[in-house]
């Protein structure tokens, strides 16, 4: 056990050499000569072969007593094997048992209930398609930051802890010492607009907050934003960097995480042909396509998840629907001059019917329009004398939008519910582990 | 106004051409004959010159209406000039007013108080200082993502909203539907640890929470913070990770950002020998030097502000204290084998009496010990029995640490207050703007 240890991903260099690694057990087989056992460390499988006749008694006896995620330390010899996971097998010298694992581990190989593997989400990320998800999630988190650094976005973490904010509905509220109510941040859109008035393009990557009563496969309580707000950029403008960004995702997942796709079944094909530029519809086009297609949704009303479905289902890339009716978005976007009726806004829905995907929009960036909407939103126009500020004070042409994360994960791994999307998701019954 | 538009930062590819530039203005000057305008647009700051004779009246009356903070759009030749901010001017051919600014902008070029320049943060973040700190917050946040990528850490995003926690006191609140309170997360570690279990090499990035009533220059109560977690590391191999981690940040932020850095006037020197190895002090042996230099903190306590500093002054490197008594540290920190009234943990102190940047440890991997500290703290034992699971099923040596981000900014940009390290920071009496 004095060797160094190695990491499974880190075999390639070790070939020929004695190592130890160390990990968890996934299988073992054995034929009362040779045995086998599979080895997860997190960042790999390791198959290790122990031959009886070359380990001694203690090593062979070890072996009988693991069982599922026994963590264990392995030494021996590597030795490049293309029919093993990974290409490298290790023909075993030694073998510790680092934690036993009782027969109880409520994981085992079978189906089990989407609740019991919620409730036991701790244990359910050590399976290979959680690893491969969160191999994904991280990958393009990574994208989303080399994205906007390559393209000299600043970060700006926004706060949570809010007292005037974007949206009303849905708050989580905290008491803030003798501040009254705080409430979790549902975006950080309206400090983002102020970050882009001092210092350009900004972007920002958090957690953001819906104390909403739903139950669907596309809302989870607690998800995580990335929200850019350009200066100078106008709605035309901001929907070609929405394609850039998603696009840029997509061929990132595809170039480095290939393997980890092909684990969750996602067809690949799908995938490769998202690129810019992607359709664009106007609400009022896609009123008219979802009534021949049988929806009743009223010219007004946003449109429902069905008709998101219905949309979509005619292309192969996401599309745009843009600049819906006033009454159907958020007070801070800016009045669509060519029909006054509607707003400067896209919301940009994924193919296969995974829904909105990003919402987007130029900002109100007249004084007078943007007070009269919050007015006529019922809004407290104190609480957005700081918001108004940005138009007092050299007023801009500025757009941006919110890509949600989760629902983006979702689509580019084919999965049919958020809750996979994140290592803890929290829903309206679940707050647990 | 056909012109493309062109950012400050891109126009070392425009020279001798043509460009409109759109920002807000800095500076005015005029000397009846030639004016000046200095614009900046987020990326930097250009000097704009319109000499009276070359351009139309109404171009020049409208450089007379220019104010502080006025929104513009300015057109003319891209001209190298090594005297000029940023290295290029422009001879202007056109002028356009996009937005006022009335005369009452509230923060003008003299000396304005914290709190007034607090209550107009909105506005405050667009002066150079403030654009300087987030830049380098910037750089250091893609560099932090960087590190961990480069070392085949995936990134896992821990919830805010949490049932079970990691510490007890200082603990924001919020009705959950029918569960109950949910609290604002104060560390992502133990779900972590869960992570570190199921993918070996971990890091959260997230903001923390601490409903603490403290007033003090260090503390904020809505925070970053970063949290790697490692199977397989021991505190040793922890203190390793640390002290290249911080050692990283600061090259890159010495690499990309001295212009930032030299803006905010820090002294470089004092970072350009930020290298591993750290020096190591044994708490024990922190707390003897403390009691030669007047310290009356008994053997026992957690080190105080003045402490850390007092342990700093002899170094010009941050500074390990490690292996804290038991009463000092969290429950789930490893008991240390050479001394059991000790665990095994450490405090990365930052130079210049900049304080705590980071608090790790090694977990107690051993189930009963560590259920047997639980319940000594007094918590519930049934709230942590998904924690227990990792010590029940193929427990494992880990570590990992919080680097807190805002006092690595403060100490790298060198900042007395950790309210400028955010651009809108939380404190017991700030939830606004």
């Amino acid at each position: 056990m004095t060797l160094a240890s190695t990491r499974v991903s880190g075999l390639s260099s070790e070939v020929g050499k004695a190592v130890t690694v160390r990990g968890w057990i996934t299988t073992v087989r054995s034929s009362g000569k040779v045995a086998f056992l599979v080895l997860r460390d997190g960042t790999g499988l390791l198959q290790c072969v122990l031959v009886k006749s070359a380990v001694t008694q203690d090593v062979w006896d070890r072996f009988a007593q693991l069982s599922l995620e026994t963590s264990v330390a392995v030494t021996g010899d590597v030795r490049a094997d293309a029919r093993a996971p990974g290409g490298y097998e290790l023909g075993v010298t030694d073998l510790a048992i680092v934690g036993t694992s009782p027969l109880d581990y409520p994981i085992q190989p079978k189906e089990h209930g989407i609740d019991f593997l919620l409730d036991h989400r701790h244990l359910w990320l050590r399976s290979p398609r959680q690893r491969a998800i969160a191999t994904i999630r991280s990958e393009l988190e990574q994208g989303i930051q080399d994205f906007f650094y390559q393209r000299d976005f600043l970060r700006v973490d926004t706060p949570i802890l809010t007292a005037a904010i974007g949206e009303r509905s849905g708050l989580f509220s905290t008491e803030y010492f003798d501040e009254g109510s705080a409430y979790l941040a549902q975006t950080g859109q309206l400090y983002g607009e102020a970050a882009a008035a001092a210092w350009g393009k900004i972007y920002t990557f958090g957690p953001t907050f819906r104390a909403e009563k739903s139950k669907t496969r596309r809302h989870l309580t607690e998800f995580w934003m990335i929200e850019p707000e350009v200066a100078w950029n106008d709605s035309n403008d901001n929907m070609k960097l929405q394609e850039q960004f998603v696009s840029y995702l997509v061929q990132r997942a595809l170039e480095k995480r290939s393997a980890e796709l092909t684990e969750l079944e996602r067809d690949l094909t799908k995938l490769e042909g998202i690129k810019p530029p992607f359709p664009r519809l106007e609400y009022t086009e896609a009123i008219d396509i979802l009534h021949r297609k049988g929806s009743t949704t009223p010219w007004g009303d946003d449109l429902g998840a069905e008709d998101e479905s219905l949309i979509v289902a005619d292309y192969d890339l996401p599309v745009f629907v843009m600049n819906y009716p006033k009454e159907a978005k958020a007070f801070y976007m800016k009045e669509n001059p060519a029909d006054p009726r509607t707003v400067l806004c896209d919301d940009l829905l994924a193919p296969e019917g995974y829904g909105e995907m990003i919402g987007g929009s130029q900002r109100e960036d007249d004084y007078d329009r943007l007070l009269k909407r919050i007015i006529e939103e019922g809004l407290d126009p104190a609480a957005y004398e700081w918001y108004l500020d940005l138009r007092r004070y050299g007023t801009f042409v500025h757009a941006g939008f919110g890509l949600g994360l989760e629902r983006t994960i979702a689509w580019i791994c084919g999965l049919p519910h958020l809750r996979e999307a994140i290592a803890f998701p929290r829903m309206m019954h679940r707050l647990r582990p």
